[in-house]
């Protein structure tokens, strides 16, 4: 099976900015380089937003949900209606990522891309299906290609919304039992890395559950081979929310605003979309190291080093909501400081 | 010399609270743990406040100011005359930490402890000057005994004024050239690291100026010897603002105002207030780990693992700074959160 998702055009970010950026922070009152990573941080957003002073006021959050047919082997310390009752909770502002974005100010989306049972309908959730859950990855490919095929769309249309909004900061989030097992099978065909090594207790199975995890995600393998396109292997051990996920982060790139990536799922959803299209890798900041058993080997196939490190496994886009504050300061300190100059203080030279 | 400071009575944050918060965590609408370090960060926070629902909306800064007569040793990129001019930044708003501060919605202090001349009178800058600098450590004492009493009773004042605001959380921060310097000696004398371990390049030294400051360690240490009072190391080779800074952190834990402590200097004096008064230490978190060198050998001792890594070493209280969000919305997470029974979500037993 090869998709025939094409990627999209994503350009550089404008590097004049980002060299303007490094130089002005060299004038503040500070010793140079002693603001560490918020330097590079705002040159970064500054680049990405192409002006000198960079702002990341407007953060969009987008939440996909799905179901997962791998749930069938006994992957998951919860039962798959979960799925469905967080959506519920969604709605209804009770969930981590629900008190986030408000403490942040931030605009929320829910989009229902596929659980196993329909919703009735629930104010802030998008109904995008693209299937009643994906089919378990044990025994067939997760989805079809134009299963696919609308599942990206439905991300990209995440980020055209965000666009619309003039969003600043896009995060996308996800909920789905079953779905640090379709990722880790992801990670897996996409790095080469062993299930040992990729397999964690995602929202906290015991012994015998992560065995189980393992041997389902082993078996995925075994069933669908290495392919080397990273829209199969989406397709073939993927889900829709993960799907979804990826077609967000490139339309983002491709509307030229700037990602904050969230934990382990998200960022497998990030390696598929850029190893499907490299030019999206300098949109993509990285927020958090998950305490998910494989997040490290992902991040490292992304060569990515995230702000944060606090033992956070919960999704949602929660660690990314987390490291919000993290850019808007660097963005702050940036925009506000005042230069040895304009405030008579030596600068050592 | 033997200080006559005694050490206030500091009473152990509340477990009851820690307890009733810790059993809260786990009926959220989250797999058990997985907000990771939040979860015990709310925790800590309900105990320190004694309340079921931790807030840190109301946060005082204070920075300290003061001069060292260690600068004759060649020690710093910066000539000695910063301090002061940092200090009338801090009046008109233009350093890194009054760029927080605004963002963060803090009150800032700023009190000059003992700049080598006098300053003009400003807005927002106290008077306590501890003296006119500190001696240099590597021919006499840094200050005297009544002149510690001084700064330690400067910061005590500033934990005062937090307190009568009803300061929910206490940010300590500081500005001296030279105090680099200073505080490694202060911690070499504390932990019994080589110079070697403890001294890094601070605002940025070369080569050359790396060999004279460990150097400048090593006289001083060779001086006074190894004493096994806090506050006599603190006389003996600190600063007018690294006892302040001790002296602030000491007088919060006596009022029940959790602390947050800023980087390496800020954590030396941490270090000292600890070892002067081991209740203070549940008074305390970590914000960052900084870039300094020897930043990591004081957590060791401290037995305290920051929040943030980012490569910070600006001094000021600016990266504990950065942590307060996360500290804010860790209560957010606590205290707004549906829980499984509210949202008929399963937990999964």
């Amino acid at each position: 099976m090869r998709s025939p998702d094409p990627a999209p055009a994503i350009a550089a970010p404008d590097d004049h900015f980002r060299q303007q950026a490094l130089a002005r922070q060299n004038t503040l009152t500070k010793p140079p380089g002693s603001l560490g990573r918020l330097e590079s941080l705002a040159a970064d957003i500054a680049a990405q937003q192409g002006r000198a002073e960079p702002s990341v006021g407007r953060v969009h959050i987008t939440v996909f949900a799905g179901d997962h047919g791998v749930c069938a082997e006994g992957v998951s310390a919860f039962p798959q209606a979960v799925t469905a009752q967080m959506v519920a909770n969604f709605a209804a502002g009770g969930a981590a990522i629900n008190v986030l974005a408000r403490a942040l100010g931030a605009t929320l989306d829910v989009v229902n891309v596929g659980t196993v049972e329909p919703l009735p309908a629930m104010d802030g959730v998008r109904e995008q299906r693209a299937g009643d859950g994906t089919a378990n990855i044990c025994r067939e490919p997760a989805m079809d290609g134009p299963q696919l095929t609308r599942a990206l769309a439905a991300g990209d249309q995440a980020a055209a919304r965000a666009a619309a909004q003039a969003c600043e900061l896009f995060i996308g989030g996800e909920m789905g039992i079953g779905n640090t097992t379709a990722a880790a099978a992801v990670a897996c065909a996409l790095t080469g890395a062993a299930p040992a090594d990729m397999v964690g207790r995602g929202t906290g199975v015991d012994d015998a559950g992560l065995a189980r995890k393992r041997q389902a995600v082993q078996n995925a393998l075994d069933r669908h081979g290495n392919d080397a396109s990273p829209m199969t292997v989406l397709a073939s051990l993927g889900g829709f929310e993960i799907a979804a996920l990826a077609g967000a982060m490139l339309g983002c790139g491709h509307r030229r605003i700037p990602v904050l990536v969230d934990g382990f799922i998200t960022s497998v959803a990030a390696l598929a979309a850029v190893r499907h299209a490299p030019a999206l890798r300098p949109w993509l900041h990285f927020s958090h190291r998950s305490a998910e058993a494989g997040h490290g080997a992902v991040l490292k196939a992304l060569d990515a080093d995230p702000l944060l490190d606090i033992g956070m496994r919960l999704g949602e886009g929660s660690g990314a909501a987390m490291a919000v504050p993290l850019l808007r300061l660097a963005c702050e300190l940036h925009n506000g400081m005042a230069s040895f100059s304009d405030a008579g203080v030596s600068d050592g030279s």
